[in-house]
């Protein structure tokens, strides 16, 4: 009835993921673990949706937000697509609080858009999986040393072993730079600061002298920049650095409980440390501040940050809800483990059997087949006209643990073969013996 | 720092859903039992963007379709989003057909848009569950009667034991009007029939007059609406009418095949059905088709539908994929069901246990929430400073089955006091035993 018509090219867009069965599978079994670590937290699962009023996701406004937005024709009100989960939080926040309990805990992993240039390593669209606690008016410092605790549990639940979880406060920076009256200047200060690994302690002073900075002031940045030891050693080294200001004091003081509390939460001395160059963006973060590195791996960057902030959704409300929370961006993390093969994707399918039936033991097949599922074991019966060879090599490529074969022998003594496709042992067994040796290989 | 600005009202758009705390864990619980349903039959789970070339959504146009679709701007190619997860399949088997075993088993549980008018129970951003088996060339039969068990299996899961799937095959319409020499006519045909629950056989009988119908063939038209019975009753009742279209008995002879093998599949008799008057859209399916209703809520309409289809991919590739799916539209049936009442929700948390600190016992209290959480235990410590009845009245708000108290005496003795929220007995013992006892009510 349909004639030939023009093919259009079957092909997605540059920056978007998409994976096939074997990878598909790994990613959501990484994903499962992240939800399991997040919900044995407490924290709870949301779901907003991913187009909003772009006066809503825009509330809060930004070059880089406005330039990378999604936004959206419907003949309605001005559309976007969510660029982060932070920014629908905050409006579900300041529309639901009176049905919330607080301390609000929740958690949300879900695909966020963003149109940046593409890049090795970089989507437009991507998973973020995010916890946050939200307090309502105040929320103690304590959550600030849960939240590593999280990060820990995740990461290794992950598989991972050697990885950090760096930790600073912002109020350190923030009243640092008030108490020499550079203030107004710290965006650049923070861009050269930043520089240190890559181009020394040499170029960064002559680059803040650049900036018109008076030498007294230099000197201390670098004193600042040379703070080094352990956590310990770090809180005393500032503490001895000659400023007064309160909040660089209220800051040191938080660092040092929040890094005092980790440890009783669980995080092993070896998983965090104080890093004083840490700063993620200037005007989000009001405290606590983390990024997480995988030791081996550090060229990927930060795998989950985040940090303490005042106000959640000062854009929506008058109410005051200071929260803390990390992000892990998931799809970007995938991906360069992937391309690192640090992690490889094994079955192209979930089942763990495929039943195969010969000498038109059809019949029989389906029957075995329904035990299995009922045993709650995931079946493929291979149910096409086909010669033994190709199903074999079928359940082969998908890599099924098992095969159950059922011809007319098998069916006259009712009876069926077990072959464990990796060692190709074969053996004629019960449907319930084969239950209990999948069920056995499952575990 | 930041002065008083404008706030913008927080709210969601309409026709976009959007649930508290307790619905939303419902909603996922329910999701998951639909993932595992389908995994056990050995489908495999995908996940395609949700933005695409305009070009590859729209491949096989519909003006319904065209005047649904979100458009997006941005500065590149046309762009869309998804308002089905079947054409995103067919892309992606066009795409990656070489990559792929078959027949291909693949589940999709994923967010579609439609920009439709909004009304009571339709929704613009909507959760569609699907399954495929798709062939490479051909595909058997024997997949049509597969089917009805993945829905059987899945809505028994969720909870349902009175549903009834209806089964019919378009051959049987398209070969019947081919007969009649009617084909062209057949939609508006179908629209009269489709109304025979409302307006009663007379008003339809007026009306297929009213379409320029010649008396003999509305006698064939009402001879087929009336034909009724048990499954093999109206397939005889089909061989009898006096047609011999190949087109026709050839959807009778599938339809007999399919009926025949879905209790071996092991869906019981009373859970399934043919159903002449099932259509399912004009020029998509080609033979069975399926749709399933709630006897006990019938006015939902139809819960799991589909069907098969000949060609999958026409529109990306000359190569033949032949398919048989369903698709659950969940975000209207949860919204109907929540509704109804037929769904409650309950916690509003996944945390089973809530650590209550009492006199400044915190340090205590985080050891035992770390202790807890190793055993895989989700746990909330309540880390606020706040009196016990405020803490006991979030335990309760939230619904934690316990809570853990651990005050100086507890602490004295190395015990704790766990209290059973829903019953308010409460004992003072070991975290071992509480352990034991939370895990035990949650069995």
């Amino acid at each position: 009835m349909q004639g030939k018509t023009e093919k259009v090219t079957p092909k997605v867009l540059s920056g978007f993921m998409e994976l096939l069965p074997a990878e598909q599978i790994l990613f959501n079994k990484m994903l499962d673990v992240i939800k399991q670590s997040y919900e044995l937290f407490g924290f709870i699962p949301l779901n907003t949706p991913i187009i909003e009023r772009a006066e809503v996701l825009l509330a809060k406004g930004g070059e880089e937000t406005d330039r990378q937005i999604y936004r959206l024709t419907k003949g309605e009100s001005e559309l976007a697509l969510r660029f982060d989960l932070t920014v629908p939080l905050a409006r579900y926040v300041a529309q639901h609080y009176s049905d919330l309990q607080f301390p609000f805990r929740r958690y949300h992993i879900g695909k966020v858009y963003r149109g940046e240039r593409t890049q090795r390593g970089r989507y437009r669209e991507f998973y973020q999986c995010d916890i946050d606690i939200v307090g309502n008016g105040k929320l103690s410092i304590i959550n600030d040393a849960e939240i590593p605790s999280v990060i820990y549990e995740t990461f290794r639940r992950l598989g991972f072993e050697s990885f950090t979880i760096r930790i600073n406060n912002r109020k350190i920076f923030n009243g640092f730079f008030y108490s020499l009256g550079i203030n107004e200047q710290a965006t650049n200060v923070l861009r050269v600061i930043d520089k240190i690994d890559k181009v020394g302690l040499e170029e960064v002073q002559k680059e803040l002298f650049d900036l018109g900075l008076i030498t007294e002031t230099v000197k201390k940045i670098i004193a600042f920049i040379n703070i080094k030891g352990d956590n310990t050693e770090i809180i005393n080294q500032l503490r001895n650095i000659g400023i007064n200001n309160e909040l660089f004091v209220e800051g040191i003081n938080e660092l040092e409980s929040v890094v005092g509390m980790i440890n009783r939460f669980g995080v092993p001395e070896a998983n965090f440390s104080i890093d004083l160059t840490i700063a993620r963006g200037l005007d989000y973060y009001t405290g606590t501040v983390y990024e997480t590195v995988l030791n081996d791996y550090s060229s990927i960057g930060s795998v989950c940050s985040g940090g303490r902030y005042d106000n959640l959704a000062e854009c929506y409300t008058d109410k005051e809800f200071p929260g803390v929370g990390i992000s892990i961006g998931f799809t970007r993390l995938f991906s360069r483990l992937l391309e690192a093969r640090v992690i490889k994707p094994s079955n192209s399918t979930p089942a763990q059997v495929m039943v195969i039936p010969l000498d038109n033991q059809l019949d029989k097949a389906i029957d075995i087949a329904s035990k299995l599922r009922r045993n709650g074991i995931s079946t493929f019966v291979y149910l096409e006209n086909a010669k033994p060879p190709k199903m074999f090599k079928t359940a082969d490529r998908l890599k099924i643990p098992f095969a159950v074969i059922i011809g007319g022998n098998e069916a006259a003594e009712n009876l069926l073969s077990l072959k464990n496709m990796e060692t190709n042992e074969q053996k004629k067994i019960t449907v319930e013996q084969a239950i209990e040796v999948i069920n056995k290989k499952r575990e």
